[in-house]
């Protein structure tokens, strides 16, 4: 790519935490079982339940490759063939999976959202609001419920939100599953109470996300609702979601999940993305929302953005009006400060 | 049933128009090949074909069952992969047929309306976003556009409105398939100016509901676009769709396309549905939405509403408020004025 | 159709019983409640679950439209998503329902057969080769059996074969699926020891042809085994297989299995059947197989099929070699003895 | 894994050829942009291009993750809904994807095989066959036809076969698709006079097995045939198939197809399987097959199998007989001749 712009596109453009390429290198000829049967898998399985306390004790680990093979695989082995998957309208398998969840039979049921969070209340009335209809065996019946967090507005839930529609989902028996691929960014927030093993408490299935957050690829996808995906090795395959050398994603998590790499890493993304906020803010560009992870949204006019070009990689996110436009920085475990500077010299 | 229910809750109650019972007992022993290749189908096809004027003469028209199989068939069968419907979030694809679209693996893209009805500038730029999305490529397509006529609220398109609609199709090169379940009501509002030649000039694709309007069952699917549908046979027996006795559609649509009976009976929808209105709004009933066709909405108090039980027959909509419950009286073509007059008595 | 044609092609050519015919004319402008909530199906329910004695004490009763719809809606329901279908090579599903099971996701798992029946001693040697292979969890599971009686050639399973094959399956932990489209013909045969008893107490799941069995249309399933297909009122609709008018369906399968309606016009086609073949064979015709119900098969030379162009219907069935044609004549409910007699004149 | 064992189970037990990994390292702080448009996989798509000399010119090349996963969703991109794909029984897509291809909604249409291949008289008679049936618009059309090159068991298509099949494709307006999840070691083969042009002129999509044959991970699709997939890139996505960080594909195939890499270490498998076949034989081993690539059967005593245990790795194919074993060893580019030299003096 061209060496003068300063690049702040997206969190998955460089590729892994050195630990983990020396770890692969080291291993290279060590012949190892494959589809995940190695004992780099086992380990890191391990290491991760071990993380989750005693939430962890009786969950399973799987390691799939990317995100949007992990929803629409986890989210259509969970569901019933009557069921379909409540999510926000701004939900990334609503909107940027290319209809995968709808691939596999299964509606994906939008709901509103407050900055890409969904709200227990509004959960709670749509879910009561099907269970009353009496029309409703003519209908898709809510059989999940899907968040992420991050958001893909970057946007957190506190712990007391998350109890909150944990207990929505409970009450109408219906699971709660978390897409992390931004987890990492998620825990390491400065303005988050909301640990790993409060997520291993409140979801019944949810995904640690590695891809964005310092493997090459690779996500952790965690149950702990004992029994919810029968056969899922199985299916995995059927879903094209097996790697031949599965022992490549036991090594990433594994070394992810030694001395807390993987929430270290994380909190450069972090501190990265305040000081950025801090300086744009400082030069008057005006936030879209207020994120406390690592992706930045602000609203700028169209005439500044076409002097972005050549100089600065960002994300187009969406017409704001005739004259802004909303676009979005993000950081990631490798941004250095140094870019974040170039990055605020240049926008002047 | 209970005699003593006086029952407006559907519009598909009764068996079928007398003629099409007696051409069907005339029949009954004369041997027919099977899967539609008979020669009433032939003739069925043809009358409906002729009704269609110029938008006909190369139109293809094939007999199915149902409403929800015809459209989850013929929507499934337009569509590429990688697209999805445009429907209204009040669209029967989007909320009655049990997720039967998404379960052909597309995605309903839900937009708004008013009173049921898609609107064209809505519609425009809904298209218009989606190609001015640097990201498309990630998402859905749209790939077809779906309405109802009348609408899930017994509303109507003008001739001015389809034509708009139309126009926005053509724009972006998508189809245009219009659901006619109560198509027959649609045609004998007193309040419209589109005909069914007014439908074939501006749908690539619709349906002319007999299940609705005087048949037993069967809906006439209309093909206007050429090679819209390659293999249809195939697919409809794919789908679980065809019919091995497939001369009893033909037989049925060849007689409701003789003598205009089709539109004759549809008549007697409206004027009773009118009736039924303006004796509801003389009896300080307040309607929901007012709609031209043979379904009638009404606000009622739910204190009223009780009184009902075991005396009339309605379908229950939706919650209006706490205290209010929106409800629908549906005639038909078999409807009698005297069952009206006595709904109307009843109600007080 | 040309009446200078004798028709044999099929067995659902005609249109009704009589009876049903009456009683629907009867019942016309009765009002009934949709999607068979109606009493007529609540009566057709109970009279079949009464025909099959202790095995129908808890069991349901479900009507659909018509046979492929039954077999992929029944299928494809009862199947895990991670399963498969064992059928003959021959079966329906196999060969003639245009993918309709595959649609659904699911392979058709083919094994051998002897004229259209499997073997027990193949299919268990089948389901332990699965279960003992190593590599099994990268292959579909087998997760149903589906065989037809009388299957495609017309063959019956004798009580014993039936009961081996069960075993078989409980063995497994597989249930077995009874494709009966022509049942009436199986149980009404000269030479079989099988009841609608002895097919509900092997079998989980079996449909109770009605289309080609003296109904116009509707095939009644029957699920013996508790809770096999939950949510199956919603799955029917998903799959477009939600008859509006449900009640034509209840009155036809009360009709039929009202005074043993059902068992009583099947032996029509049982005995112009056995008339027909002694004829045959009597003029020399080759039997292809010896089937013992209504569908009868020969080898016919091709020079003599020409001659037949335009006085017989029949149906081809298959190249025997290179100057021989398997062909087949269905009887039926309301073939008439003097047809046959006209076919046998026809062929000199 | 145990030291103690000589692995030779399979040919994805190591990581990668240490160019591919230098190369990883080296670039592995520049940033690069997502879904496979960065250089890398221009760049490595235009050398795969340059290799397939004139039939390259107009070729689309895509990477993918794995084997299954690029299996599925070619075929089930260039199928049509009514279409099914023509396999050998002993196809990788007929016995152990987990019915992913029927997932997609397609049939797996078997046919007969000769030690892996399809043969070409057999499969004009099979496409012949469903031509000529009258009652073929019930049934699923033969849409394409897979080949693996080599095959399951090891075996490869002469230059010959693979003009028959693919004259018998065009004859009847079917693209063939290869499957060359071991290409390199078919194409090293000392016994072949096929090379990639080969298969680019007579297959209209193939792939190039990155997974066994020196990559990490990654196979690249490559379409010879015009248009055969519209929208693959959404596709890729909707299947779960898109790499965030697609450049990690790009690197492997760019460092694969410099200076003959992929051919070259292809070679080494190739020379120790020769190498080890002729000491088996020489050992008394019995082949099950002749296998001129670098997987190798043999027919072993289960006697003398249970003596291999914690001392062999290998992979079990099939029970031959009461008392034999067919077993697989698999050598790869990473394969060292002492390893060979080992298993020989561990089977004594």
């Amino acid at each position: 790519m061209e060496d003068s712009i300063i690049h702040f596109e997206s969190d998955y453009m460089e590729g892994c935490h050195p630990k983990i390429l020396e770890k692969i290198a080291q291993i290279n000829f060590q012949k190892q079982v494959g589809y995940g049967q190695d004992d780099f898998c086992q380990s890191a399985k391990q290491k991760i339940k071990d993380t989750l306390g005693k939430f962890g004790k009786d969950a399973e680990v799987h390691f799939l490759v990317g995100g949007t093979q992990t929803n629409s695989t986890v989210i259509s082995c969970v569901l019933k063939p009557w069921q379909g998957v409540v999510s926000a309208k701004s939900g990334h398998i609503a909107v940027h999976e290319a209809g995968a969840v709808e691939y596999t039979g299964h509606k994906v049921m939008e709901i509103g959202h407050k900055d890409g969070k969904i709200q227990a209340e509004e959960l709670q009335e749509y879910l009561q609001t099907f269970k009353d209809d009496g029309n409703n065996t003519h209908m898709v019946e809510p059989g999940m419920v899907y968040i992420s967090h991050p958001t893909e507005y970057g946007t957190l839930y506190s712990k007391n939100e998350l109890q909150n529609i944990s207990s929505v989902c409970k009450k109408y028996d219906i699971p709660l599953f978390l897409d992390g691929a931004r987890l990492g960014y998620g825990l390491a927030s400065f303005e988050t109470d909301v640990t790993l093993q409060t997520i291993a408490e409140f979801c019944d299935v949810f995904y640690i996300g590695g891809t964005k957050v310092g493997a090459m690829f690779g996500e952790a996808v965690v149950i702990t609702k004992k029994d919810l995906i029968p056969h899922f090795f199985t299916m995995i395959k059927q879903h094209g979601a097996l790697l031949a050398k599965g022992f490549l994603l036991g090594v990433q998590f594994d070394t992810l999940f030694t001395d807390n790499l993987y929430f270290e890493i994380s909190k450069n993304a972090i501190e990265t993305a305040m000081y950025l906020k801090q300086k744009m803010l400082e030069k008057g560009y005006k936030l879209y929302l207020d994120s406390p992870t690592n992706q930045q949204f602000f609203i700028v006019e169209n005439e500044k953005l076409k002097k972005w070009d050549n100089k600065v990689g960002f994300c187009f996110i969406e017409k704001y009006d005739s004259t802004h436009t909303v676009v979005r920085f993000a950081t990631s475990w490798a941004t250095k400060m140094d870019d974040v500077e170039r990055l605020i010299e240049n926008l002047e």
